[in-house]
């Protein structure tokens, strides 16, 4: 598949910062970013932009925050085409603390929404878009809202956004390959001026297959992480990705490099992939929270019984 | 996906045996057959029926031979509705090795084959069909052979064979949706008195989303095997076709069950899955050996030479 138009955005600092609290050091952001940007990857990003009065900076490493001195400290020295993002959540940033573009190592700020918040999510994007960002809006937990709200979401931002690609986010992994081609085609159908995105889960380990079937159907913003790593299942696994589009701007190896020497350590250390309560969840359509509070405990490999408290959970 | 035609086939004994010889022991088989009977699965394969003159059997375990006496054993005591199937490959059976139908536990014998071989491997379909077994033909390497010496492979099948179905198998792990759809595409268009099959690699975590295409564009037999064991990547996972099949007759649990207590614990012993060779070799369309190869070398986890060792094979 070989479409100008395709831009891959690699996450891998990000969503995989929501498995060890945003405490990747410095070095290892470094030598992510090193790579992608050797691989011609089009964006990464680094990890969320909220406020420091809403968390803690004991709790939270840098990445929850993202602020401008340390992105400056990770581009310092390396060269690089690759456009920097971050990604804020509707509440949980304070505005005044987003300097002018101009004056910011940051190109793009995505906004991570449901829709139910859709208002404050477009006001949000059209705030920095103002301030000179690229912006972008990703709709979470898509496989539960898929109703008319969606519809009329969609018209919104539209109608009063500036971003320049709208996410179709499979928080669950709970899409397949068809929800996933009519949702591409929804969106399509209503954003004449804007681009649709992609962000798979790996639940079902149809994280990639549901990327391909969007690209397929006519998205052309991707999100992928370096040997799927992120919450949970994981995501997207880049070098997948990279390895199916046939762009000659790609080159896979710097990002095979980094896996061996350290994503399969890390590994060891950090949990993510093809777990079966993360597949279950993904079956159900439901948050993998039950999941992950599953495998902090000692009945972390019983999944009959996980599988049954959430199929026995009577809504009278 | 609820369609009534669709038989699922479990191989986890037949193709994770390629992984150890095939030396599973009898109570571990019989587990299998046990969770796979009780969860309502329609076929289990449980190996090859290969020539004991031509393999040695200190070398290969049971169930590279499939003996009708081992099979009762693993039978026996068991209550279930799962047919039984066998493999075998061209060149490698004594057909007077295999009694009538009528006298053997087995009820299905799948003919593994590459195009070049298709007039043999009739010949050996029909040879089983004679004798009473259900049969099918299972079209290896598929992703190498897609010219119109396929398409005049499945013509010949249809006119001259019994089978109930012919199988796409990507033995490579190296197709993609939009090939998936052109080859079941073009079976169905050929195939009119016999179903389609789909033997999917997960070499690039594509076997469970190239089988629901398989699905969406009519394929009714699907292989599966349990947490995705096999050679190499594995295959599609049996855990999340079940998941996806809306058939009542279908009942997840038992097969959770065994991987929590049998295929956790194996799978530290012995190695299949998301592994960087294998993908690298899915995506360059190549047999898993020299990946295979690789994994048992103290250079195991060098994927960029590997990659650049299958780039750099100039053919002058």
């Amino acid at each position: 598949m070989y479409r100008p138009e395709i831009k891959v955005l690699d996450c891998t600092i990000r969503d995989g910062g929501l498995i060890n609290n945003h405490n990747f050091d410095h070095k290892f952001v470094k030598d992510v970013y090193r790579a992608i940007s050797a691989s011609g990857v089009d964006y990464i990003e680094l990890g969320y932009k909220n406020s420091k009065e809403l968390f803690s900076s004991e709790e939270y490493g840098y990445w929850k925050f993202c602020e401008d001195d340390e992105i400056e400290k990770i581009k310092e020295g390396v060269e690089s085409n690759a456009k920097v993002a971050v990604m804020v959540d509707v509440g949980r940033v304070n505005l005044d603390d987003v300097k002018p573009a101009s004056e910011s190592p940051v190109d793009m700020i995505r906004t991570a929404t449901y829709v139910k918040d859709i208002d404050k999510a477009i006001f949000m994007a059209n705030h920095f878009y103002e301030k000179g960002y690229e912006t972008t809006l990703n709709i979470m937990a898509i496989s539960r809202d898929r109703g008319l709200e969606l519809t009329d979401a969609l018209k919104q931002i539209e109608k009063e956004s500036h971003v320049v690609a709208v996410y179709i986010v499979d928080s669950f992994g709970a899409l397949y390959q068809e929800t996933t081609e009519e949702l591409v085609k929804r969106y399509k159908s209503i954003l004449r001026n804007k681009e649709v995105g992609f962000h798979g889960h790996n639940n079902q380990q149809l994280g990639f297959g549901n990327t391909i079937e969007a690209i397929i159907h006519g998205a052309n913003y991707l999100d992928a992480t370096i040997y799927g790593i992120g919450r949970a299942a994981g995501n997207c696994p880049l070098e997948l990705l990279v390895g199916f589009l046939k762009n000659p701007k790609f080159d896979i190896r710097p990002i095979l490099d980094l896996i061996s020497k350290e994503f399969i350590p890390l590994r060891e250390k950090m949990e993510w992939g093809y777990i079966i309560p993360y597949a279950i969840s993904g079956i159900m359509g439901e948050h993998p929270r039950a999941a992950m509070a599953l495998r902090k405990s000692d009945k972390k490999e019983n999944y009959r019984e996980f599988y049954e408290s959430l199929t026995n959970t009577g809504l009278d």
